[in-house]
């Protein structure tokens, strides 16, 4: 069984009836609803967790039992603690799939993964999206109909995006009022996967929308931890190796 | 099922005793036979292919049933026909995953999808190479106890390897004698997923040893078919969106 | 002095009268009479060779002596020998830069250099088109002023862009009727560059624009050839080095 | 005229009688005297900077008039201060060349702009290194006279590396006694280039081999600021284009 963890700074949805309306008991409670139909029986359990919880619902135990995090926060990425990021960061590195939803782009976690700003172009307009499949034979895409999919009303994320080349560029979307986004995006980390996708403003019902959550469910199964036994520790080897005695 | 064809030129197990002695049915049939175990029931089908069939064993009808072919061949890359090396091509491009071995570098094949020379340098001096992982959590590397396993006797291949730098760097070889390697690249071509593997001398038991076998098993669920339902065709879109009406 | 040969197939300008005005002696010589000033005295030295030329105009010995080719094919790709695709492969794999414009994109060459079918949705419909600059320090974009920059009247070419994930993506194009495209990529292959970069339709006098021509000129100087002296050749190397003796 | 400075910890020097007879003044000022050569009259200008001025001689100002910044740290990497590391990173993502030199990879510095932990294995046992070229056609080699160069006696650093994938691998290592290690690679982060280059153990005359210089002078030219004028600042662009009306 796949342990996913769906983490939610869940502030939006107390604060804002208009995000209360789509979301009533969070974005975390709606994903792991929405998402669990992608899922086989026993293929997957989910937790959620949030920035109120002790140790913001991370707890060594948690991340342990975790095998793909998502991460959703928006108003409140200063008041995650240091400490907790930096336990996610090591989580990511020893193998943990990250996936980045949406604002998230500027959490804590993600600049300190990339290393840049990871700022971009924004605007409100609840304008059209067209997300392209750039990466067609990609696991991510799986089962996707056509080359795009349109999200009907979305906040704008606009070029340039302040990250490192991505290892693979899946979608790029194009927005009504002139800009372009690289909107899906995979990176390695040590030997955890991260997946930054860009759909997902609060105030728009984009995670209850069927294309959204399909991309989600392949995110998760494509970051699921697996690799050589290796483990990231520095090490001084004293002995080299003599092939020709 | 996962439906896996096995192409081999089959000319060094037909005319040198020492491979003959240790791949006596050929290396496609070894293969066919090691691989086998490291796949759980009704999870994949093998069929093999050689040069002396017609089509090269490679009907429409076969490729059509196969969604990762692997291919080794040395001595006669230029016997492959033409014709069949476009219609292999076209099938990648469409999403079927191919695994190219060993000497398969210079293939026609191989050759065709890169649009470089694909040359290195080489020697047999039954020398030792060790793999190292460089990308510890990569699916292809899963299950390896170590950061590097050893081919005790290897023909030597040495940089500068031509090709296109790969999407993902999994191996590297260092050779006792004084070598590197690019050993195991990943390359992404249309929808389809191409993985470059070095070890496989004709000489050697290598098709024999367990951890090149695990990780061709592994190498052939990661190129399965998969992704979004777009196919390659040039596409005249006369009409433009206009979202403002 | 960087050796400069513009390649043009020369067909449209001499049937089109809408092409003749904008390009009355051809693409090759505007281009050739428009890159000039983006250059400093003795920097660069231009040629020009089209389709009706012996040997298309690209003989052993005008290759021989080009550092940087620009290529501008439409109508005729299927008139270029292949002798003299496999001459201009050979060429770029020894390290000349390799600049393919617009339409060049289904071209022979290009198609051998990728391996993949490199062809693309479009539509002729006089739609605006903004290059949007999303690798902001690559010497390619020096000299832009802003984050993108517009074309008033393009052709559009959208996604899926059936090409191998370019080295780097430099600009994705945003257009009027609802596509995207990644309009300026670069490729290594072998010891040569090669610059993909979309704008250049006949029918609009896209290489008159200035940001189209500041682009090119810095592509052709970050395409020129460099490096180590290796030479592509195979080779077989008897002698291990032996170090512990 | 290239504005270079040359960090240095400067602390093996002044401790170890070894070091003290290779490096007399330093590295840094080691660094300084054999590059100069390797630059035309005019082309560049070097400064140096350690760890024990004020602000590690990395002012506001310094580091505003610096285009290309060397880094050798080892001993001291946690006696650099916090709030220097962020200016330096700021640079960098404004278009500041980094070159990290071998020690180097632990320095907070290239740890923050990677994301990972960046250690590694490593050996004293002053044994021979090959850096094979595994990109020939990239300006870091130009002038390399052949496929690869030798270090006679070199401290062996070996896979696995943790950095995030190379924007592109240049040289890989050889090691006697059994190791590789992907030892130069660029990255891009925000508008700046960062090379990392392994040689340059404090204990074996390195920094005096023509070899590592010219790589070293190349990286520089490289690394230098250029591309858009864009700079890195988050956006809200509230007005939509529309290009219909």
């Amino acid at each position: 069984m796949l342990k996913i963890t769906i983490w939610n700074e869940f502030l939006h949805e107390r604060q804002n009836p208009v995000v209360t309306a789509i979301y009533p008991d969070g974005i975390h409670k709606a994903l792991e609803k929405n998402l669990g139909p992608y899922f086989a029986p026993q293929e997957a359990t989910f937790t959620t967790a949030t920035l109120d919880q002790p140790e913001h619902g991370l707890s060594e135990e948690r991340l342990a039992n975790t095998e793909v995090l998502l991460w959703w926060g928006h108003l409140a990425h200063d008041q995650v603690s240091d400490a907790i990021v930096e336990r996610v960061q090591q989580r990511v590195l020893n193998g943990m799939g990250l996936i980045v939803l949406h604002s998230g782009h500027a959490s804590k976690i993600f600049r300190r993964l990339m290393g840049t700003g990871c700022m971009l172009r924004w605007r409100e307009a609840a304008e059209l999206e067209r997300l392209w499949v750039v990466k067609p034979g990609h696991p991510i895409t799986d089962g996707l109909a056509a080359d795009y999919f349109e999200i009907p009303a979305a906040e704008m994320y606009g070029e340039h995006f302040d990250i490192p080349d991505p290892d693979e560029l899946i979608f790029i979307s194009w927005f009504q009022g002139g800009e372009v986004f690289r909107s899906g995006c995979t990176f390695h980390r040590g030997k955890g996967k991260i997946f930054y996708f860009r759909p997902g403003h609060e105030t728009y019902p984009i995670y209850h929308q069927r294309e959204v959550l399909l991309v989600l469910a392949n995110a998760i199964r494509w970051a699921k931890p697996c690799g050589s036994n290796y483990t990231h520790d520095a090490r001084h080897v004293p002995q080299p190796l003599n092939p020709w005695n």
